[in-house]
């Protein structure tokens, strides 16, 4: 394995890493996205084919690489100042993104809706990647590969990618495919999930602050609500989509 | 209402606060905790009898508080320094802690055993509360009156009292009254959480990192787990306690 070694912040990788790491329309122009840490560093190399560049700090040991990985050490300080962890672990390192396939809706999956919360939206990926669901994501919804998703999520967009779709198209292939949409909402028609067979249906999950779009509302088959006592407003949007995801197993 | 004006940073009650903000063991020498933003406050109001101070932002409105509330005003520059928010909403309030009972567990409710995570521990006690589930925490637990914790709780702790117990407590109690404790752990013992009906039993669910403790663990009547991909690790705390408290509905 070869390495290479960088010792100045203004090495043009290092400037790379970066800009992958604060900015979504360059991680999409350049087509990479970027994840710190041992433990994520781990399960790329199990599952993920496209591991690019691999940045450690010197003196700690690395775990072998693909011969096709750029391999990079660099002094403890400028590995400080290049991770965006608050206690770096001494690893930073980049993966192509997957090549965008064209998406089909399929029954039995999880649409989400505008989830902003990168936390959420990991945790969202994860178990769907735990319970084997399809997730499909609108134009609304954070980056699942910016670093705090890739973390909350604990690598599962390594092993499941999420799906990219607008919702204009979700709606017309769902017509189309003869897949039926349920939409998580407290309207005066929205049944208890627990009524369906939600491994027929599409299923929706909006945001937090504003729950699922009106058009995905007035277009949706079927209106769904998790019961819960009188006096609570709402669960967290991760936890909606769990028990979605575990009523469908 | 009588409202006071506080300018000076080294007011008692500012450095109270700030106190109470940073420090758990301050939080029950004094009885109190402190909560940040308008809709815990709304919260508050509405379901927690023990609201004490309510410092605002001079030239916000404030809703109508009982009489016996302390109503104080302060400049936005002391806000911007006191609240703990990175975008303060305007307002910081303190509350006194619920008076400890005993405590005797119930069938059909759930042990934290060190849950760290104040995120995790918010979101736990948030689907608790929306599905009626009593709470026990051991004292390996964040604090559940935490800024973090009350935030990502939406205020459920103002709604139901989270409770703490011993392991020894919990372990003895529960033997005396007859009830047996289900531990959710990767065991080769374990059963899939279906097959029981865990409205009998008092539900364990372990930290991230640690699991449960091997005590609790060896003295449990019954291990469960939640199924799921063979090539998945383990779920976050918050979805696996959302999913034991769902089956227990």
């Amino acid at each position: 394995m070869t390495v290479e070694r960088i010792t100045a912040a203004q090495n043009p990788l290092i400037r790379h890493i970066r800009k992958l790491q604060s900015s979504r329309s360059y991680r999409r122009e350049c087509g990479q996205f970027v994840c710190d840490g041992w433990k994520l560093l781990e399960e790329a190399c199990k599952w993920y084919p496209h591991l690019l560049t691999v940045v450690y700090t010197e003196g700690l040991s690395c775990p072998p690489l693909p011969k096709t990985v750029r391999v990079v050490q660099v002094p403890e300080s400028l590995m400080q100042s290049l991770s965006s962890m608050k206690s770096p672990q001494g690893v930073v390192f980049t993966c192509a993104l997957p090549t965008a396939e064209s998406v089909l809706p399929v029954p039995g999956s999880l649409l989400l809706d505008g989830i902003q919360d990168p936390g959420n939206l990991g945790t969202i990926l994860r178990t769907a990647d735990a319970f084997g669901i399809p997730v499909y994501l609108t134009n609304g919804c954070a980056d699942p590969y910016s670093e705090k998703t890739i973390r909350a999520s604990m690598g599962a967009v390594f092993r499941s990618d999420p799906k990219f779709i607008s919702m204009e198209d979700c709606l017309s292939l769902c017509k189309e495919g003869g897949i039926p949409i349920a939409a998580t909402a407290l309207t005066p028609t929205a049944v208890d999930l627990r009524t369906l067979d939600l491994r027929q249906y599409m299923t929706v999950i909006g945001s937090e602050g504003q729950g699922i779009c009106r058009e995905l509302l007035e277009r949706s088959q079927q209106q769904v609500i998790i019961p819960m006592e009188p006096r609570c407003e709402s669960l967290n949007a991760a936890i909606a989509a769990a028990i979605v995801m575990w009523q469908m197993k």
